[in-house]
């Protein structure tokens, strides 16, 4: 880290400083300018002996040098991490994976036939919301426990894997067996009572970043459950909260970049949380193969006008199929296969 | 709900609207504007209706009118509540109301010392944090289990009650003894199965807004508290996610107001963590005071450069008393008694 | 537009909205649901009356119901624009458009050096700036009126059309000989006498989006131009100010598609200034092609770390050269091409 | 400054930039830890020296330590700059001065009751728009010229000076005699044309911070006046954007304590234009008080419901006379005079 001394700071308040800083066990290295003073300091940190420092008095500001994260970045592991969803199937790695169904899972007839449409278009991984957090306690919370046998049935079915979120530790257990992919909403990312138990189980776990969560947060998020010994885990990016209202929540499309940079575990983007509107979705899906996401988390219902949530943000069958050829083009264009 | 139909749309598009909205139960108004229609809608709505009425074709946006919470509003109850803290003090009355402490609960030693000057210099609930939610894995999570035969000690020493953090619902009952008041954190603002416990409890439960929150969200966060059966509930506003660097959060004062205008529920300051600077804290605690708030919620050490957790927002011993006199002109000002 | 009326208003006061409303030319159609009334209004509405209703006692929120902006808008012509840029070349059509340069014009040998393989590797209009604004009056502004020859020179040589920023309405006149497009920077989105200066010239206008501005905002900042009689206006999304400190801005890709949607503008996005890394340029640029715009603004320059300004966000001659080739398969892929 | 080296760069790149900052005339200080390198560097910076380290290969980051500011800064002046507005009247000392007018001039009878009114209550500078820059160009500019007489015959008829906003440079001059204060609106904050031709008046100049920008921002596009010559800069907080949608924007009550602490100038609070509520602004008004602010601009009208813009923010006689009273105790308990 690096201590940036306030100015006007006298002699004696740097000495006291430096020899703070070897009282913690590092070596400091002042450097004195003609305007400031700093001090590099070479040693192991922790996040403690920084808070003892910044608190000190001439302290202007500490800079800390090294990411926050370890076991989720590339400073630690530089080869990209690709992880097995089911028989076959991996994400992280040349497959581009599309997950893609209804936000909430509501009756046999329903997920039967939106999963059939699902995989014949060439999407990999069946999704539906069985327990549903809500922004209100008055909206629909999901079918909770009487969804299980339906997403059973329906995942037996049709052959695919099947990614659904747990919003409580209780379920975690509930939801074993359904759950090829546990995801963690954008409201739990940092939940860290439920990121822990989740690090210790044995199936993927996907993050959705938090609607004011940093990259820098999401990726230390994830580092709880990657501590724990559950090192598959799956980054979503699903929008962030801005001034602007035209969507529902903003895009942050650099976020990608970012993530498959610093990060060696695979992202997948959520358009239709990130944008709101039906119409929006196949180009942001477009934008994100672009960029160089490695998976699609889409909504899609047969009937949109009778979902029970969230319908003005699904695709049609047909315009769902319509988007599946066309993210072809595109794979193609980034080197992937869908 | 005023239903904005599209530019363009023709007479059987509305027509159809309007049958869908007569079908759903509702009295549909439709008005033809020379450029736009709108149909204004009577009935009971629910957030299912809606979604519905949204995916229709032709439908531009649907403009809700009721507010989405409803026991914690002024539309339903419009006399302030004012919530027992203990043995002769209340929150959300006439009484200004200061809870202060460590941010974590470090030993005996230390919380006793705090509580001691915290009380003589005139605050009226202790803080401590016991169990810890960080953003890294890798940092303190505070001396849980251990912590709560100090706190119990200490708040029995000094004659206050305490307020401190729950995580994890299965730390509800771990806390019962030690918490007169339970807060719940920012990241947990929409852990909605950790609301709906919290609804059971015999205990006033302190909500602090989420760093991406709007003024809604945390009403509706509360609703789900007293949904439950839990009406006690404190509102607190602690710092919004801006990109203003120089404030670790940005304090909204102006959601002070509207949370006093929009609910009966009592409204408490968090200026250390809005901020993140000590030398902020005590003309933000002032402004709060002036802005209507019931209460601050303060972080303040006897030693903040060996404080485990966020020194570097802690006020001094001597600070912390230098603003409780400062706060007792503001308060008369205010009309209020510290 | 909807009046929303207060809960508990009497009769009374919802009768002199209603009488309010027919004396400012409006048709007031109240509608009296359980728990609210609304009134929808029908007529010629303007900016004054709305704020005159706004005020009248019992209104609790007034929605409009139109766009704010008319000519820049596809309510009022649905036919996309496409802008000539100079002989043969035109954007907003089928063609996506590269325009590539350094951020700052430096010297004849700079620009010419850079023109040249900006050129070769099948850019379309050359960029670079004569006038900069800067943050801090200490920075370099630019080589101002001495780079106005060097620029001459050098797109006569190459035969491009050259885009150069306007910070100064006493310098459109200045600029005119040399600017093939002016472009307007995200600072001055707002600078409204400058927008109607520019509304009278000849030459296209590229308006980049203020770091703070609404979709609307951009497109009624157009309308100022456009009012003025310049109808050619080129829209830039450029990344706008949020919570994240990973980007030097977040690229808002939704805004490429609602823009296309509510606008028969052409649409251009800024990856350098938007990201500010060198290394997020490529894959954000392709982004921006597949989510449908028209054209791309690139910083390049032959020596970045010799760069007077923001060679951090510029590409080098190979880097540049390699994104042209991989964007042409994005934009065959999108149906265009480069 | 310090520069931060990437991790795994091997020492002949370090070699290398300790060579490159040597040759800029610096003096390097690398400190090699065992995870990370860093060089802090001694020397004068100039921001073109720190772009081109910021493209060496090598860097990671650069990090500067000095302010980007001078002239307005508390490092190279820290006594508290206070700044005459006329007769008997200065803003920055003891004295706490409240502006108010209408948000725009509309006749003489209107600005004349509004005036007196005003007076009467305890204000001491009247405001109002001549020039009205508006987001639409369809909307009320100001009466522009025809304004001035008016003015200037109200503000001789009630002592007060005058303060009013300036939006293009031609018109400093057409303003010169009829303003006391010269506002620069927040979308002009970074109109540098403006901000320098300012810079060379004899008149003070209020700076109000755009909707986007930093206080780091704020304190540059002020140094853009200072650095011309013009020292009596006033700055106003106006609220900036955010994600909440219940205030217009989001009054940061926390850069008015940064700004005192790192400036020297004189610092104003906009509780009209930051809400956008009448009834937000009192409670805004004397939290202002209550943070350190120097005095407040206030938008009041004599008839709202009539006011041609932004009477939604307007308070009435009534209304602003009861806050006047209302801040007399709190400037009390800030040891201030109204």
């Amino acid at each position: 880290m690096v201590i940036i001394v306030e100015s006007g700071a006298d002699r004696q308040t740097v000495d006291n400083l430096v020899a703070k800083v070897s009282s913690l066990g590092f070596t400091p290295h002042p450097i004195y300018g003609v305007e400031k003073t700093v001090i590099a300091v070479v040693g192991e940190k922790t996040q403690e002996k920084i808070d003892i420092l910044e608190m000190m008095p001439g302290v202007q500001q500490i800079i800390p040098i090294l990411k926050p994260y370890k076991l989720v970045g590339r400073e630690v592991r530089t080869e990209q991490s690709v992880i097995p969803l089911g028989e076959g199937l991996a994400i992280g790695g040349e497959r581009f994976v599309v997950m893609a169904g209804p936000c909430a899972v509501e009756s046999y007839d329903q997920l039967s036939e939106i999963a059939r449409y699902v995989k014949s278009s060439g999407a990999q991984v069946l999704r539906g919301g069985i327990f549903k957090p809500r922004t209100s306690p008055h909206d629909f919370q999901g079918l909770r426990e009487e969804g299980i046998p339906i997403a059973m049935a329906v995942k037996a079915e049709v052959g695919l894997p099947f990614i659904t979120e747990v919003v409580d530790i209780r379920d975690i257990e509930v939801l074993h067996d359904v759950a090829d992919v546990y995801q963690v909403g954008a409201r739990n990312m940092q939940n860290f009572a439920l990121l822990t138990e989740l690090g210790k189980v044995d199936r993927p776990v996907m993050l959705k970043r938090g609607m004011s969560a940093t990259v820098e947060d999401l990726l230390q998020a994830a580092e709880y459950v990657a501590v724990e010994g559950n090192a598959n885990v799956i980054l979503c990016e699903r929008g962030i909260r801005t001034f602007e209202p035209s969507t529902r929540n903003t895009l942050d499309i650099s976020a990608v970049v970012a993530l498959k940079r610093f990060s060696h575990l695979p992202v997948v983007v959520d358009p239709s949380h990130a944008s709101g509107h039906d119409w929006m979705v196949p180009a942001l899906a477009k934008a994100a193969v672009a960029a160089g996401a490695d998976g699609l988390l889409i909504e899609t219902h047969h009937r949109p006008q009778e979902a029970k949530i969230d319908g003005h943000q699904s695709l049609t069958p047909a315009a769902f199929s319509r988007m599946m050829d066309e993210l072809a083009s595109f794979c193609e264009a980034a080197g992937r296969t869908l």
